[in-house]
Parts: C-alpha cells; sequence; structure tokens
C-alpha cells in the first residue's frame, strides 16, 4: 500500500518486498519534511529510521513533532521512531570495523541500521593498518562472525588486508575522511575497488546505510 | 605452503584459508611467464585458472605448456587446468544477469569462476532496462537464486532496479561497454555506486571474477 | 531594442527571437544587483523570472524594490514580477517528474518556468526507480504528457527507464542530490547521457529552468 | 513479441512501442555476432540499422552473410538491411549542422538514423563559429527546419550560438574531435551542458543515433 | 633590494626587471600580514595592490593600517596604496569584455591592474554570445583596441567567437561563474583551451590580474 | 568569399580579416579529403598549410596529388603547399624554446607557422629546469626576442621560470610529454595555469600551431 | 602496550617501532575526543602532537584538559602536550622552504613536528621560483642541510628546480594554496609527480608533518 | 661542461652536481635520436643509462650503433652502455619489494638503476597484501636494508602496510597495473599519498628510475 503525505510517499511495502524498512535520508530534507513523513509512518503504525540529521535538525523535529517516542542517536546522526525489531539470533553477527576515531560516525550509522533490523551487532575501532598487529590480534574474534563490514579513510586499505585474512563476506565502506588527494573519500574508494584481494564487496563513500542494508540481505539468505 | 617459482610465488593456501583457489590474472603477463606458473600449479597437483587471456596469448601457451589437461574458454578470456570443484547444490543457485551482449565476456567470466568452485551457475543476457518487461518476465525466477550478479555499462541502471524489486544480495559489476561519458565504464561504476536501491554491493569495472569470488563467499556461509 | 541599465543589458527582444522571456539568474547577484535589473524590466512594461533566488536575498528585494507585483516562490527558489502568460492549451501538456523528495526544488523551477510561459504542467513527485510499480502504475497518465521532464539525483536512472517505456520526448535532469560519487550530480548526467534508451535528452544539473525552456522549444512547434 | 537469437535477444516490440525500429550497436561486437543478429531480423521481416561498424567489420558481415539487402554507408560508418521508412512530408525537416569535416562521421550517422525511419533530412557542413558569418547566412534557411541537431567537438560552441538565435529545439551533439584538453569531447560536451543559451538539449559525445531518435520522438508529436 | 619583513619578502626589484610592481595576492593572507606587508611598500616608498580581498577584511586592514593612501575597490576586490602610474597613450588601449553580470569581479581586477599601470582600460559588459548581435554591434569600436581580455563563464564561447572576429591579441580569462558542470570555471577553461579559433590565449580561471599582466607585456612591447 | 568544396568549406577570407592564412588541421582527415582540400586551395592560387599529419598519410597526399609543390616537414609534422610570406623584418623575431627533446614536434610545428606567415623564428631545444644553468646562460639572447614560446611537457615549469625572468609577452605550450600523472600533458597544462609569475599565457596541450597565431596576433601590433 | 580509551586506542608503541611518537590529527575529532585522548597521553606519561586543530577547538581544549602542559601553536595549527625531544646534533639539520607566505601553516607545522622530535630545523620563507635569484642566493646555505623540504602550492616548481640545484634528498609538499585549478593542491601535486628532476619525492597535499615523519626517517639512518 | 648534440644537449656535469649520472628517457625518442646521444657519452668517455626502450626500438639501436658495449635489459626495457660504477659497500643496501609478478618492470627498472650507480640492491618478488604472511615473514630480512623501494599497482597498500611495519624511508612507486578504476595507476598512486602510515614517500607513477635516485641521494649522505 502506497500512503501519499503531501510531498512524499513512503514505500510501507518495503518490508514485505525487500525485508527492511524504508529508511529516510534526512540530509537534503528540511526539519519540517521530517516531521510530515514521521507523521506519516505514526499514521501506519511503521517505525522509522532517518538517517543524516545532524543535531541541530534533530532538536527542532523532536520539538515540533508533538508525540513520543522519537529518538536522536547523536553518534550515528539518526533519528528512529518506534522499536528496533527484535534481534533473531540465528541470524548470527555482523561487526564493523573502522580504521581511526574519525570514521565513527559511519560505522555507527551502519551499526545502529543493523540493530534496528534485529541483527546482532559489534563495533570494533581503531583497527588500521598502520599498526598491523591490533587487527592481527582481532583475527580469531573476526572470524566468529557471518559479514565484516570494514570502514575506512585516507587510503582505506584496511578492508583489503581483511579481505585476505578471512573466508567470510567482507564489505567496505570508503570514508570521506581525509585531506588532499583523500579528501571526500575518492581514494579510500578507488583503493576498495581496484584492490588485489579476491571478493571484495565496496559501496558509496560514507554508506553506513547501504553496507548495512547489503549485510541484512546476506544475512537473511541463511 | 608457498611454493617459489623465479618470478612469481603462488599462494597455495588461499583454498584453506579462504575456501577459493588462486586464480591468475593474465592480463600483464607474459605467456612464458604463464607457462612457469601453470607448471608450477601442476607440480602442485592444482588445478589453476588463469582470467584475461586473449585468443593469441592463450595458443601460445598450449603450444609451449608441453602436458595436456590446459584449456581456453573464448566467451570468458580464460584457460584453465586441470577440473572445476564438483558441484555443492546445498549451496544454492547464483544467477549471473547481462544489460547487453556487449557485457557478455564479464558475464562469462564470472559465470566460469563460480562453476570452477562448484557453484550451479545460470547466464542471463539481454535483460537491459531499455526493454524493463524482459526483466519484469523473469522476476519469478530471479527470486530463486541466493545471489544475484549484474553486469551493465553505459548507465548501469540494471542493477539498481533489480535491488529494488528482489531480497537477495545483488552485486553490481560495471562493465567497460559505451563510448564518450561512459568510456572505460565510470558511468555504470559510479552509477551503481550512487543507486538509490539500498543494499546494492558493487565491485571494480569488468571484474567478474571478483564478484564470483565475492558470491562464493556469501554462498559458503549457508 | 536592448535597455542598458548600468551594469546589466537586458535582452528584451527575446520574446520575439525566441518566443521567451529573459529569465535572471539570481545565484551570483546581489540584492541590489536584482532591484536594479527589475526596475529596467518595470520601465519596460516587461514581467520577469528570477531563478536561483535564497529566501533572505529575495526578502531583501522585496522590501527595497519600491513597488508592488514581486512575489516570491519558495518552493521552486524564484522572484516573479508581473502576471504569467495566459495558458494555451493547444500546445498541450508537460508532466515534470522526480525521482524523491529531495529534487523538489529543481522539479518546481522547471514547473514554475513552464507555467510562468502559459504551458499547462504537472508535477509528480517520488516516483524513482527503487519502488519501480510507482511508476509503471502512473504509465498511461504519462503517455497523455507532450514531453516528458525527469528529474533525477543519485544513479538517476528515472528518465533511462521512462524513456524506454514512453514514445515522447524526454529530457532529463540530473540533480545535485546525494553524497560520495553522487555530490553534485555529475553520476546523474553520466548516467543520463550514457544512457542505453535511445533519444533521452539532456540538460546541466539543477538545470530545472532550461529543462523547462527546451519543452517550450518543443511544444511552441506543433 | 520478443525473439531470441543465442547470446541477444532483438527487441521487436520497441517500434509499436517506441515507434522506432531497434537499431543494433555494432562497436564492441563482433562481425559473427552481426551476422547472426541480421538473420533474426530478416526471419522477423524486419529492417535493420547497425551502426559504428567500421568499413572491415562491414566486409566480413557482407561476404559471410548469405542474403542480399545489406548495405554499408563509409561516411556514417552503418550496415542497413531493407529499406527505409517512406518519408512522411507532414513531419517536416530536421537539420543537421557540423562545426568542422572531422565532425562528418557523427553527423552523417544522425542524417542517416533520420532518413531510415522517413524524416526528411539536410546535413550542413562546416559552420563552426570560428568563421561566424558562415552560419549568419544561413539564418533563414535553418529557422524553416522543425529540429536543429549541431554537431560539434573541440570548445562545441556551435550549438549555443545557435540556440541564441532561432526558437526551435536544438539538440547539441559533442564530438570526439580534438586534442589535449578537448581529448575525447568533454570540453565540447561541458560547454554544451554549461551553456547559456537557454533550452539547449545534449546527447553523449559522438551520439548521432541518439541525436536523431530524440528528434523523431519530437517530429512525431505534430 | 629585497626588503625581508618577517614572514614575506617582497619583490621591489620586479618593476625594473619586468616593468610591473609586484601584486600581494591577499585571499590567503589575514588582515595583519597585509598590514605589515603595506608597511613594507610604504618603507620602500612603493604604491601597492593588493588582490582578492574581501569587504570584511579590507575594513579591518584601513581600520588599523595606521597611515593614509589605502584605498578599498569593492567592485574588483583590490586594495590599493598610493598612487596608479600615469597613462601612457602610446600604449595604446585595452578592451576588457564580460559575458555577463556575474563575470563583472573578475572583469574589474583586470580593469584595475591595467590601469595601476597607466594603461588605459574599457570595459564591456554583458556581450555573451547568447545575444550575438550585442557583440556584433560592438565590432568596430573592438577593432581599434590593442588587446582584448574576455571573460566568460559558463561553456566561455565568447573569447572563440571575438578571437574569430578580430585580427587582435585576445585573451581569455575563465570564470567561475556557473553551476554544475560549469561550477568551478573548468568548462569555460577547458572551452578557450580547445578552441577552434587560432591564436586564442589563456589564463587561469578568475585571474583577471594575470589577464592584465599578460596584456601589459604585449602592450610594452610597441 | 567562401569556395565550398564537396565536404569542406575553406575560410579563404581569414588572411584579409586575421592576417592569417586558414591552416588545416589534417589529423581527423583522411588523406584523399586533404587532397580534395588541397586542390580548393590550388584553385584559389592560396598556398597552404596543413598540420598533424604523419608521414604515411603525407606519402598518399604527394603520391595521389597531381602536381607540384606540396612538400612535408618531418619535424614538424606538417604538409605545405606555395611559398611561405616573405620575412617581415620590422617584426622582430620569436624564440622558441623547448625543454626537452620530446617536445620538438610540437615546437617545430610553432616554428615553421611563424615562418610561413613570415616572422623570423629561432628554436632553442633542451633548457629545461632541471639544469637550470643552461637557461640563465642564454638570458641576454632570450632578452632580444619580441616575443617567447616555451614548450614544456611533464611539470611543465620552464615558462613559469622564464614569466620571471623577462619582461616579454611569454606562451606556454605544454606538451603531452610524460607518463603516469603526466600522461596527456595535464599535469604540465595545469601547472601553466597556475603559475606563480605574473602574465603567463597559455594554449591547449601540443598546440604549437595556436602558440604561434597568438604570438602572430601580437607581432603584426607594431 | 595497546591503551585502549573508550573511542580511540593510541599506539605508544610507535616510538619503540619507528622511532616517532604518534600524532593525533585534530581535523576530524571534536575538542572532547581531543581532551580524552590527551588524557590517555598523559595516564601513559607521553608526550603528544595534535595537528590540525584551528584556534577556537584549542582554546576548548585548553580549557577543559584540567591540566598544564599543554601548548597551542597557532602558526602550525598544532597542540602540544610535554616538552619535545632534546636535539641530537649529529642528526644534522633540515632546512623547509616554502614559496609563498601562504604555505607558511604547512612548513611550519612540518618544522614543529621535526623539532619536537630532536631535529635542528631551519624555516625558509618566500624563496619562489618567480624570482629565482632568491633562491639561488640562498643555494650554498642550502647544501650544508642534510634534508630538504619544500613547499609549494600554485604550479608547484620549487622542489624541482631546486632538486636540480643540490644533491641531498628533496622533499616535496603540495600545498592547497591557488585557485581555479590549482584549487585544493592538485596541480602543485601532479607538477612535482610528473618533475623532470631526478629522485624528488613527494607527500599528499598540506602534508607538513608527513614530510617531516620521512626526514624524520632518513636523518635517522645516518 | 655541456656538449651540445644536434637536437640534445647532455647534462654531463650532472654527476658532480648531483652525484648520478644522466639517464636518458627513451620513451619519446627515436631509435636515431637514441644513437646519436649515445655516440655524445661515447665521446664524452662517459657510460650512459637509457630508460623505457622496448626490444624493437633497442634491436634497432644495437644494430646501427656502430661501436661495442651498449647493452639491452630485457626485464627493465633498459639500454646500457659502459660499466656500472663499482659498489661501494659503505653505502648499505637498498630492498626493491613488489606486489605482483606484473609490476616487475618498474622494480626491474629501479634495481638496474640503483646497481648501475654502485648501490647494493636486491629484489623481492610477489609479497602483496593480499597474503600478508609472505610479507611479515621477511620483516627482519627487510630491517637490515638501509632504503625500501615499495612497487604496487592496483590499491597499492603494500607501501602503507610496509610503513607501518619498519622504521626506515619507505619509497612507494605506484605502477600502473591493474583495470578498471586502477588503469593507469591512479588508484596506487592516491593511495599512497592518503596513506595513513607516517613518512611513506611517493614517486609518480612507474618511475622506478625516480625511486632510485632519491634513494641514492638517501643513501649518500651516509
Amino acid at each position: 500500500m502506497t500512503f501519499q503525505n503531501r510531498e512524499a510517499r513512503i514505500d510501507f511495502d518495503r518490508r514485505s518486498r525487500l525485508g527492511m524498512i524504508e529508511a529516510v535520508w534526512g540530509e537534503h530534507k528540511t526539519s519540517d519534511q521530517i516531521v510530515e513523513i514521521l507523521h506519516s509512518f505514526k499514521a501506519q503504525k511503521e517505525g522509522a529510521l532517518v538517517t543524516r540529521v545532524d543535531q541541530q535538525k534533530a532538536d527542532l523535529v523532536i520539538s515540533r513533532i508533538g508525540f513520543t517516542g522519537v529518538e536522536y542517536h547523536a553518534r550515528s546522526r539518526c533519528l528512529t521512531f518506534g522499536s528496533p525489531f527484535k534481534a533473531n539470533p540465528s541470524f548470527g553477527e555482523v561487526i564493523v570495523l573502522s580504521g581511526g576515531t574519525s570514521d565513527l560516525p559511519v560505522a555507527a550509522e551502519a551499526e545502529l541500521a543493523l540493530r534496528w533490523h534485529g541483527i546482532k551487532t559489534e563495533l570494533l575501532l581503531d583497527v588500521g593498518v598502520a599498526y598491523l598487529h591490533r587487527l592481527l590480534s582481532q583475527l580469531e574474534r573476526l572470524k566468529l562472525a557471518k559479514v565484516l563490514i570494514a570502514c575506512a579513510g585516507m587510503e582505506g586499505s584496511l578492508p583489503t588486508v581483511l579481505t585476505g585474512l578471512v573466508p567470510q563476506p567482507v564489505i567496505g565502506v570508503p570514508t570521506s575522511v581525509g585531506y588532499g588527494v583523500s579528501f571526500g573519500g575518492n581514494s579510500a574508494l578507488s583503493g576498495m575497488l581496484a584492490s588485489c584481494s579476491p571478493g571484495l564487496l565496496v559501496v558509496n563513500i560514507d554508506n553506513g546505510y547501504g553496507a548495512a542494508m547489503a549485510a541484512l540481505r546476506i544475512i537473511q539468505l541463511g
């Protein structure tokens, strides 16, 4: 069923069609548009996930929304409404790794989106390749996860090294962390695509949510 | 164990570490280098897969190799030595789709690499989005596969449309088919990365082998 | 006749030469420059359309202009002076589609520019390809229009799909909606240019006004 | 109805759906693939247009095809089979302009594709802006056409100047003629997209066929 | 002689070596650095030209400088100290053209830099190629100048058209006016470099000062 | 007067309008097209200069042309017909410098084009900045020329250094000599445009002919 | 030993492994994150160097840190805690050169990072190639240093010229100083990489710290 | 002393000025030009190193040179004349690593250039990061070298990992090995520049010779 609010149509069929709820991409939307969309979700008795919302916009939404249950997650820059799906332990676990502290918002967005869909998820920070032993010391732990999401900016070699070490699916998320040639994340992106490690998968720069939905597609197979 | 021939060291441990054999990337290698490498594989009693070998180089290798069992697959531009793994039906099936006839070499490389690892694989050609009804008419068939690999050049929108229609993992392979702005495959690549469909995964341009190894990682999970 | 104000010469002959009024591109102009230009239009008894004006600049212009009839259209970020042309029903209708809510300013600019020239125009939002059935359900409606303008950001595949479905002229407007590889609209732009659908026409990123003027040129033919 | 030959499915419904025949893009296809496709067209009693075929590939196709009626057009690098549509004078005329002799193959491809669909078409060469009086002296003649297709390489300013002079739809085709910064046609492409003339429409670099199909869509409206 | 202030060494020999004073590029400098540099010029009894200074930084400099004779030119965003050279009529005149009002700061920077070196200079605005007759009506006037500097953003075709019409040296200055593909001025730049008109000379985007110094080098020859 | 041969119109008015003959750009033309064009020049009793002709194409033209007076200049890859203009000593001299032996074809094209228009021209090779003393030892000689044309590939810093040393007009010609980041000449081009030396003028990559025509425009002023 | 604070793990082994302390890259970190990290260093009795911190963020850190010894260096935009290593005279000296005043923050970052590791370092400003004699007059002085770090924006030719003059290791640091084609530092970067001078080494744009650490690696060899 | 042959001036002073002989870059030179240059070296009693010479050009040079002592090195694509410098053991050793067999020509060029200057050099192949244990098993060996040169194509992460493991100077050489986004070596290049490992130094793509000369500058310090 397609509910049509004035300026946005929400894809409420997405859950049955794809097994995922429709996330709202908040970056280019005004707080008024987000308020209106959240009212649509509430009217449909659906929970909601709004990504890329800064603190100021989130405050405006919460002060104007007129009902409770909307929560802001500063670390991942997301708004949620309602409750996440209950974790399904048979799905197994996803580990989200990040090369450095600065990649945290992207890694946290992936983690929240997965947990919101009921997937057990752990965040493992600061395992960049400049200090390889940190990563190698976690190897046995990593082999227990079902899917690995590796966020990295600058030269983005974390997923390349990781894919050479473990047999599971690895999803690389280039981040827009860096300056000079790495400004905007393009060095990390092309490094991951060009990777010599066989079978590394890639999503758009900073697209933690997309990596999470890809992991969800994989993990639902089993 | 690492066998060291004169100019290349083969990663014969890859099978136990990652569940895959080491493929040899033939594009920048001379026929003499490939002959030498195939001898290493034979000495180790390992089968081999050499990608990106044109007809002329393949002929040279086969005429000089001095033993039997090396076969050239013109459609996918690959050389193989030995026998593929026996198909493991419990792994389920992968469907490789292509937008147009010109994407065939890339799609066929993915298909051969999967079959070589014992994965049941079907090739579905010419289902580009300019004639949408072709694709829609295959929808129920597609939902039976475990992983979909969608190869597309030009604007590369096939995987975007597909990811909006089915819940499984979809791996987009941009191809270097096109001219003008799409020359070299960059339009297709950035279109797939920028896709509005949630959870689309991407590999390097023309990287049929990489998409196959990623599908292998996913399909081995179950 | 060319009226010369101090720092800008207005092309008042454009109506007779090209059948369109000269729009003023407001983005790089100060409010003082816009005020001065609007006085020139008023002196010539001409209506005016000023594009790319943000709310703050618009408020300054209206507070300083010293005469009535200047109106700000927030959704399309345009200022107008005077009255639009009376609709000419024999020209037929243009439908402006957009892939997502975030494309609205561009789509609305196209719609306003067309209505200002007397063209009947409808806006159809949120028909992106990630939920294909929305678009397919509108197909018969779309076939009644004379020209379709399809605005899309991210991977920009809406106009490609549309051009494969209907026989009319389709004008693709890439929008600067997106992040990572789609930042600035270049993925959408090159996707539309590289499109495998025959006869898709493209204008500059975010150029809703240009798409409208192209549609006007087409629709005036009949 | 969709006829499926071994490696390519032809979209024989395109004529009823879009008013155009499916052209075959010959650039990445082998002569054997083209021969097989032409047999499909003949079996369906359909005429065919194959673009981007060099002389050598064309000779191979004609020598192997085994039936008559296949003709090579060296100037436009196209193969045709069967007869073009009879011209429909009520559709009006298209003029294809080119900035220099080197743009000829692109302009001729557009001209042939239009004539093949029954559109009266004239080719006007060497009217580049470096000698503006050539272009201005043709102005009255140009105003009689229904659509103008302007092919230009290097800086590609011909369509910009033209769109400022005439009220009809103008389709700019950037060509890959040039060297240095204009190598590959990107300067001409971005110049046309960035044009200050209102309503200029653009297709991919060297896409004479695409410009022709867009003109066909426009001209069929009337 | 080289005067060394704390953080910048001024090239006071430039006048004797190159016939020009050293301009100070103000964009990346703080107001304190500019104040210090102007003190150096005053100590050397030299006049000064500081480019790329916004209103706010200029106000700070003037309020802190502690001596008179520093003047801000808002239209060209320049600070000057001292008096310009007396015009040398035997040098002839330079005309600075601009395609649109938005190019004014660049054109005005060129004009001020030339007048500051004693060159007679005229500014001719809004002669873009979208309304060609404006330009053609000025042709005889233009032929009287010694050098033409043509500033243009967007597709930047003004200098191309101009160079095809007149025999004098033409210096094209691409401007960063535009959006989408022309954002930052690269379309205009590559259009001018790729120009089919013989002998067009180009400087960096927005480099009005550089065009002026090049014109000065030419005009000092005679 | 415009002479119209079948596929190219020659701009025989260019000499009176711009003081230069129309050069024919041979790169994208067939030998047959060049033969036809040279016949047009001969019929008009005009001399001709055809640039970018390789040895093989030149041989074909000369063997088929059917009249005498066509000469090939291998070093500059040009064909000429007829005699150059008589040198006009009052015009002064142009010196063409090149950074390395590999830039020779570009430098020689500039030199031939200038001599063909009667300008005294000297070629000074291998004065790149990696051995600065070579350049400095020529400084007094360089100051005697009226215009300097500096060809350089790789990082292209020769014209930057030169413009800091001498007061005359300097035209930088980036060449496509190099590999890696300098492949195609873009490093040299952007280095020259970004130059910190005031008043450096730039033409397209490898455009020796364009630099010569710009020098001609300058030198005719005096 | 790896100390793990809540969101960042510090590589305290780096000193023994690489001979350098771990610098903290402050650009993408909040003041709270920096405060927390400095507490970790203090707990480990380690000195710290935090780069890319603007004045406002530095003030916040210092006001919240709660212990003494944190100092802000405005010229190099760095925070330090503790004392630098004592200079080791046997290591010899590094000279950091800069092309213009605007390169100062980058040059100062390199200088501070070297001094912090006990390396004697001198800063030599405004020796750009537009006034070559300034550089040449310092030549004997430069030959006394062990390593030269040359910072330059715009066309970035200072390190090219320098590498042709002296036999020591030269590290080029492109800076993001400039506009138009040099915006962001890419012209300077590719100029240095493409340099015709043999043996020039390059680091990322604005990476003064990286150049310092490379010099440290070299200077520790002796 | 500067010897001037007809079209190239050799920098025979380079040995005393920089401690290195002038290498001749053979890529854009004809065999005739190389023969002439080698005669100059012989006349000066200098040995010579000519890089980037393919087999065919080398054969032509050797067959035409007319004296003995010219030798072709197929693996590094270099011609040499005369004898290399005698190794100076006090300089210590350089190890040249390569990520894959395809990087061999670049690594071998670096090795030959170093040995030619008397530096002890070892080549270590196929230590790419996809099989990390190969690299880690060589760690103690690597710590004995004075300088490490790491050649890598594709994503180019070998030097990043290496620089995090050892304290010596590491010079990264991106190679043009790869396809899709890594075509031409740009992914490897920007990955090395963006590297999170402190102090990694970079040269142009495929520039094995440049890396060798940089290592020479470093190693001569000691």
